[in-house]
């Protein structure tokens, strides 16, 4: 086991009617500014109840933060706070609404070019505002971690940060505000925290027993729940089993003393900077043609996998790995997901424009290892075609 | 699931040389407590990692606290911190003197007789003086919770409580302080944790898929590794995954969600406050009997832990509890500790005393449908003799 530290002080609220403590979290004078997304948190009455539970309290809002967050829309929010004495940011929605919210509470403290938050090597963040969330797209982990991404569609840039003052004050997980969820953010809300775990867990053995039995179940959970959940919109415990397992996924416990992978996301987040495609749907298309080019150096992991994830056992060492790759791709298209990139109209020529993207970002040692250059991810690529 | 609220914002620091981390971790003008135990941290050379850790400040030390930590004890060092302006405490040891020690931060702050702290109704602890913990002794995870038990003999009461305020700061977990532990220790630091895991895990099912999966994890870590670290007192992953495991046995996550038992607890407290019998001793000498006698409720979790925790499949469903009960009260003899009360000297005398004190206590609906009542407590002791 590698040495680590772990910590994360965000409050988890859990449960039926948890919206209900919200104004209880809240200190007597916080000016509130809610932070939302598209109008799903207004249709299907959550903001709703945010407001209800709220009522008495001045309350400003800040709507129309847009899937894949941008840069411009977050300043105008920062905008608003300035001229509005927020001292308190409550983010209602997904991993977009939560990841601009912590870009925000960071860009809204910051002395100088907020767009050094995303571009400066090393942690420029000094402070942030503090803030919360009410969660209603169960899938990032954003809730529970501090990390963030923010994309700049001038630049054709998806950037990272993360900050140890980004971790939201409390988050409220209510499973019954994901009853309304679309089939197709159902399977995201799978998917993105399956290929989570998979980053932090299919590397190369580092006898982390506890991390890996963690993220065992995780898959396992994830694996046997997700496609109930598409056929059972409104069974309570299967959604709530999936709401901890995507929070769980990534909250810094299962990476904890253990070897990274994060390729895949990379990866991802250039094809999704190039055509806007749903997060979640990258990781699913590089994710099986990773594996397959990294089976070397995966090797041992993907016994393990194979085994204890998905329950193979028979064969030689490669026909296991085969068939727990051949799995993978299987629960995803199973969720709905396509996993080749032909099926996203994306081409020989776009592949290379991902390529040059990976090298113009400084991605060029990806992977536990940080062996894989863009000229490496290029072959996945094309095995993704 | 059941809802829940999860709040945990201890920092770990863990791994090989973490000591060397502590100066870093207190604030340039921290006043600080150190408080240990019985002569072993001294032995070991641990207080002198601490010591060297944070030269140039001044340091206050208080020793001698005993394990089941004594009220009167800690009183004393209450007194200490007053004399002395302290402004951080800093445990270095073990369960008991992280307990003494939160408890120590709740007494310095409150207001009236400490006594209260250990007697009320409810929570009076509405602040505590800030405390960080060096571990030493894996076992009862006080190192990331914010729970304490006291003894005091005098009243024949060893008497628990918990407060919000009373999480550490930071714990530092090295798991080569761990290597210089005698083999009571050891085993103790093996079967405490999972009689832990075991509280939150068997009791009925409340479909938690990953605080199951979980609980599951750590007790197969416990019984593949703890005979081995009888064996290879200094293989580092084995200390470092048995210590990671009993940090995570009580830090609530496991406990998040799901019903609790903790009669095994209760029942086993009051056989150390009579006769001073190791906590986890008397763990191992409950637990198996109570699983028998409460077969019934806690059949279908007992069933799944025989499957998923002990490999058993084969038999009929009372042949898979059977075996499952039996393999672990063999786990804990494996272990080195004896689990009948004959082996500790306890008699129908005693039994009858520990009936009388579990009522006097007001330790009188435990388990997890609050049903073990002292005379139900009665029958599992003769089970137990």
């Amino acid at each position: 086991m590698n040495n680590f530290d772990f910590h994360n002080p965000t409050r988890i609220l859990f449960g039926k009617g948890r919206i209900a403590d919200l104004n209880e979290q809240l200190g007597a004078d916080a000016k509130v500014l809610i932070l939302y997304g598209g109008g799903s948190a207004e249709r299907t009455g959550v903001l709703a109840q945010v407001r209800e539970a709220l009522v008495g309290r001045t309350l400003i809002e800040f709507g129309g933060i847009e899937p894949n967050p941008r840069y411009a829309t977050a300043l105008k929010a920062v905008e608003m706070i300035g001229q509005n004495d927020v001292t308190f940011l409550l983010a209602v929605g997904g991993g977009s609404v939560i990841d601009a919210t912590k870009f925000i509470a960071a860009a809204a403290m910051y002395d100088g070019d907020p767009w050094e938050i995303l571009t400066s090597r090393g942690c420029v963040v000094t402070e942030a505002m503090p803030f919360a969330t009410v969660l209603t797209l169960p899938a990032t982990g954003s809730e529970m971690n501090s990390g963030a991404v923010i994309t700049n569609p001038e630049k054709g840039a998806k950037l990272p940060f993360s900050s140890p003052h980004c971790y939201p004050v409390f988050s409220i997980l209510d499973p019954e505000t994901t009853y309304t969820l679309p089939a197709r953010q159902i399977a995201n809300g799978v998917v993105d925290p399956f290929v989570h775990i998979v980053e932090q867990y299919l590397t190369y053995p580092s006898d982390a027993r506890v991390q890996d039995g963690f993220a065992e179940t995780l898959l396992r959970t994830l694996i046997e729940l997700g496609p109930k959940a598409l056929q059972m919109p409104e069974d309570y415990n299967i959604r709530a089993n999936l709401m901890w397992t995507a929070t769980l996924a990534l909250n810094g416990l299962i990476g904890a003393g253990v070897p990274q992978d994060w390729a895949t996301h990379m990866i991802g987040h250039e094809i999704t900077a190039l055509n806007g495609t749903d997060h979640a749907r990258t990781l699913a298309i590089v994710l099986p043609a990773l594996l397959q080019d990294q089976r070397g150096p995966k090797r041992d992991k993907l016994l393990q996998y194979a085994s204890n994830v998905w329950d193979i056992h028979d064969g030689s060492d490669d026909t296991r790995i085969d068939a727990a790759i051949d799995a993978t791709r299987a629960f995803f298209e199973q969720m709905g997901i396509k996993t080749r990139l032909g099926d996203y109209d994306v081409g020989a020529a776009e592949i290379e424009r991902i390529v040059t993207a990976l090298q113009d970002h400084d991605m060029t040692t990806l992977g536990e290892h940080g062996a894989i250059a863009p000229s490496d991810a290029r072959r996945i690529l094309k095995a993704a075609a």
